[in-house]
């Protein structure tokens, strides 16, 4: 059977499914459940109103410890001319909580009363006296909590829908309701399939992947109120996939078929959806994410069980990021649908974006961003976007849609991004760019503690420079030689922010060289041997660092780039130009001794050079980045950098000058 | 022993305890758990940083359905020259996510080429075919995902202190992180104390209170991170509550011990944490909550487990407001200290305060505030603030701290709130402010489903009409009697809105009459009654429609207000006024037929009146307040309005006009 992907408009695609679903009465006869109110219940969905059975409090109730009085009988007394009460039947002593006695109206605190014995002396039982001296009068009602004060008998509690937060369970024990009416949570089956997928926790071998989007979808779908079940691996069978589709039909309200939803050799999906039942949308204008398909399916006759027989079925895209997008985009209404709640909406916030994004026209494209506060401005800065990228989810404050009909935005525009996190988390982030360092990683684990956020892109050196004169990050990683002087950065720094101000601290002094495969198999020891025709080299790209290192030393050597082979294939980073190595696409490139450590690779070293942070100073004296300050001087941190191969951290910390 | 509660600030509390419990070597020598990565490990909090095992992918991957290729084959290949590759060794079909043969280093993807057969002819196993033709030239690693895109190994992937959410399972299983390293759960004790206390689920007498503090502190705790257990309700015995309260510091890392924290005659926390180890502070500035105890304990010899046997114990208030409060001021602290992460911090908004607080100076107080945007202005309306309004915890969009050194706030004024919700949600708030109708309560229940949230304020009618004036409110409810026409609300609108166009439409029609004891014990009948003697009223505030309709018949009748016994006392709402009929503070009070059905009071008919919504003309065609016209027009409400006695819906929904 021919499969065909048509990529039908997201709106429209949900509505043809919501529709469909509302007609086969989905949901319909599902039996409400009556639980009781206990921390258990938080994050429920109430399937009816609660209204309370009584008033709280349910009687008149003493707001201090304290004595129950007649108001009335107060009136006449002053400082000067004190009243005396008998007790218990003028003056009763109540704690805070106690119903007060049918005749009284007021409650003086014990704190204003003088309790005396027989005698007329202050009582060493001063809440069972003889009688009381008071000296001042007291209105009716005063410290008293009138019954019904903080609800009244037949009063709304909550509304239908409402999800259980703590302090509802308060209220709704205070009016007197012990149990409470939710919706049944929606089973939701997720059937992962695939030939080369294995579990987590076992090791994955070369074409083997290992399976998480079940986890993630059961993650979500439990944080949204329903009940996943993961069902086992099921290998690229048709027969086997359509078993256990019926299976988890059967079992559950909504099943995810997790790939096979494209239009590949083993994408059987629709084939078996078609066969189960119907096939409604098969390709909606989406990325990532566009070869989702919607469908109905039907429960084996022994498992009906009421008005309808016919289960919601949604084809999940295999791409991480696809099927991840595709939980929130589409299978969170439906949960929401079930439960008779709104769907989720999250916080939207405006910034400016650091990046040019292009965007093929006609879907909707979400990008995945981080974002955070550079002065006064929020920016939102794309993180890569490959449908396969799933740290880019992990990693994400928020989401970016580029409309269908929009084809690209540019740097600087303003979007609206739909945040994952709070908006007060965003002000902890610090953006740092420019040079990748591998050491960077632990700064920001050590920052983590001081409760800020390190976010790092790596633009190169230059890069760096340049972001911070545009005002995105609030400092850069930087490792510039200067040909003429042998310095390091400064000369970079005066050319590239002209107009700005900028600490200059040292990070650490590294070690670069020639990573290559480990054992050294064509035995590369200097840049000479990249004239070699057989030695395939890995670059760094324009503008970063290494590049520059490596150009001034391959001209004073030299050797025209021509001649090497691979001085076009670019990497981003130093564990990029590693994994090319360790891969067998390259067999050496330029870069830090502990991208070599780090991927098992040889390290032939070359040139030491210094690696510098360039804070603008009004960042530098910021409460943000005060903990940088901190860490950089702690020995012990100091120390953890010290002992990666390649590092010398004596200099870490000192201040090269302000520029 | 005497008590004696010194209010300490809040701060040097807190840093006190939390110096103390740093000294003792808490939590010192807990043990990290290791935990597999799977939907059960969301909200844990790692205790150490996620690196990468693996890089992912960890091989080069073919991104598209297609033939793998070497690129520099393809050269030559125009549209019109096209080139042949054989299979499968210069062309080899892979799926998405297969590893690319050695040799390759492109794909080319399945739509872009053409499958031949031996004879040269389209094949039909596509994907099997003898050699493919394409007729464009690819350049390398172009459709392929190389090893490391999303993550190469050794990398950061989460920091310590990271709170797990669903994407981070697949970055953690794609980096080959099968299990985590997670702080174990503080296991927090609550321990309720008071004879008065019964369980949820047991009817409450006079007297008895229903016990909730402890699930509502149990479901916080549960949701900081926590692992509450509660232990069951311990009555007024010192004895019993110093074995429950050892008992607990044996079997958890916390303790709550909730109620008894004060000075009154049964409150023994004080003094038994005394005895079992040390107070450290009893009573913070902070209100509601000051009567705090802060403590530590020691284990038992046979329960010391580690470094050390200390237990911190925090004596909680016994009103639930201030129990909720210390849970969320001091308790998630230590619970965010304990699993090593940053304590909670909530969403912040500015918003101007509808109505003027006062506050003693000295204490922090914390005022529960619902929120809303009315036109362009977000506003914080204060809830009630008794320390014992549970609901206004469950109402409350969020927090106001009135600090300790200012005495008051005035209307008006800007103040900054701690949300409970997300920003977003404020914007589907739709207040009404003015008379109190209870059958605004399905309204509010109607509303929810259109993810409208009603929230009324109860200030009487002419309240309302000024409310509406000063922008505080999307709508009123008003039912003033004009005492020359007979007609409702129109006179009043013109004199107080003079420069609003407001909207008028009729909610329903009203039965107002007397509130008696069920049989009527005092044989009222009329208005004639309130001049007996031993006939009590209770009145309704001044500006308010019923009052303005009583002060009209009184005066029609020539009664003097002065000769009616409790006409002074004001209540707010229809069953305020039930609810002191009803506890037997008055015999009789004026207000609506569904106030006395709801608590089973007798109704004595006198007047009929319209209730109106008046809605100024920008909100009535606003977005937001759409719905309110939908419902009102719908039958099936109508009805649901129209079964209330003393109602007549027969012109619900009728627009009286502009004004």
């Amino acid at each position: 059977m021919s499969v065909y992907l048509h990529d039908i408009p997201f709106d429209r695609a949900v509505q043809i499914f919501q529709d469909r679903i509302q007609e086969s009465g989905w949901g319909d006869s599902k039996n409400a459940e009556s639980i009781a109110v206990d921390e258990k219940a938080i994050g429920r969905t109430l399937s009816e109103a609660a209204w309370a059975k009584i008033s709280s409090p349910h009687y008149h109730a003493s707001a201090m410890d304290g004595f129950a009085v007649k108001s009335e009988l107060t009136k006449s007394a002053i400082p000067s001319i004190p009243i005396y009460l008998s007790c218990p039947n003028q003056a009763d002593y109540v704690d805070t909580g106690d119903p007060i006695p049918e005749w009284s109206n007021a409650v003086i605190p014990i704190e204003d009363v003088e309790s005396l014995d027989k005698d007329g002396e202050i009582s060493i039982n001063g809440r069972k006296p003889d009688r009381i001296r008071i000296r001042a009068s007291v209105t009716p009602w005063t410290h008293i909590r009138p019954m019904g004060e903080d609800m009244v008998a037949t009063q709304l509690v909550l509304p239908e829908g409402h999800i259980l937060k703590p302090y509802d369970l308060g209220a709704l024990a205070a009016s007197g309701n012990n149990t409470i009416i939710v919706c049944p949570k929606p089973r939701v089956g997720i059937i992962p399939t695939g030939s080369e997928l294995i579990e987590v926790g076992k090791k994955a071998g070369h074409g083997e992947i290992i399976e998480f989007n079940s986890l993630v979808l059961a993650a979500q779908i439990n944080q949204w109120g329903g009940e996943a079940k993961r069902y086992p691996i099921t290998a690229d069978d048709k027969n086997k996939i359509q078993e256990m589709v019926q299976l988890a039909a059967n079992e559950n309200d909504l099943v995810l078929l997790n790939a096979g939803s494209s239009a590949g050799s083993e994408d059987f999906s629709s084939e078996v959806i078609e066969e189960l039942g119907e096939v409604l949308v098969h390709g909606i204008a989406i990325r990532p994410g566009h070869p989702v398909i919607l469908g109905m399916i039907r429960k084996n006759k022994n498992h009906e069980t009421g008005k309808s027989n016919e289960v919601p079925i949604i084809g999940v895209p295999g791409y991480p990021v696809s099927a991840a997008l595709t939980g929130e985009l589409i299978v969170e209404p439906i949960i929401a649908k079930w439960l008779g709640r709104n769907p989720i909406e999250t916080e939207k916030i405006e910034a400016f974006l650091t990046k040019k994004i292009t965007s093929p026209a006609g879907d909707d494209d979400y990008v995945r961003v981080v974002a955070g506060k550079v002065g006064e401005r929020m920016l939102a800065a794309p993180l890569p976007r490959g449908a396969g990228v799933i740290s880019s989810l992990s990693r994400a404050d928020g989401l970016l849609k580029v409309p269908g009909g929009v084809q690209g935005i540019e740097a600087g525009e303003k979007v609206i991004i739909r945040l994952y996190k709070q908006k007060s988390d965003l002000e902890k982030t610090i953006f740092v760019i420019g040079s990748h360092d591998m050491t960077l990683d632990l700064l920001a684990q050590a920052l983590n503690r001081y409760d800020r956020r390190l976010v790092s892109a790596n633009v190169g050196s230059q890069g760096g420079l340049i972001a911070l004169r545009r005002g995105e990050a609030h400092f850069a990683g930087s490792h510039l030689l200067d040909p003429d002087t042998g310095d390091f950065n400064i000369r970079y720094i005066r050319e590239y922010l002209p107009d700005m101000r900028a600490r200059v601290v040292t990070w650490a002094g590294r070690s670069q060289g020639l990573l290559v495969k480990m054992g050294n198999p064509k035995g590369i020891h200097s840049l000479d041997d990249l004239n070699r025709k057989e030695v395939v080299f890995i670059n760094r790209q324009r503008g970063s660092g290494t590049r520059v290192l490596l150009d001034y030393h391959l001209a004073q050597l030299g050797i025209i780039f021509g001649s090497i082979q691979g001085y076009e294939e670019e990497e981003f980073t130093h564990l990029g130009v590693a994994v090319a190595v360790l891969s067998g696409r390259a067999d050496c490139g330029l870069g830090v001794a502990a991208a070599a450590t780090a991927l098992n690779l040889d390290f032939i070293p070359l040139f030491d050079e210094r690696y510098d942070l360039v804070i603008p100073l009004h960042h530098a004296n910021s409460e943000l980045l005060k903990p940088i300050f901190e860490i950089i001087q702690d020995p012990k941190f100091k120390a953890s950098v010290g002992k990666i191969k390649g590092y010398d951290v004596t200099n870490m910390g000192q201040i090269v000058g302000e520029y």
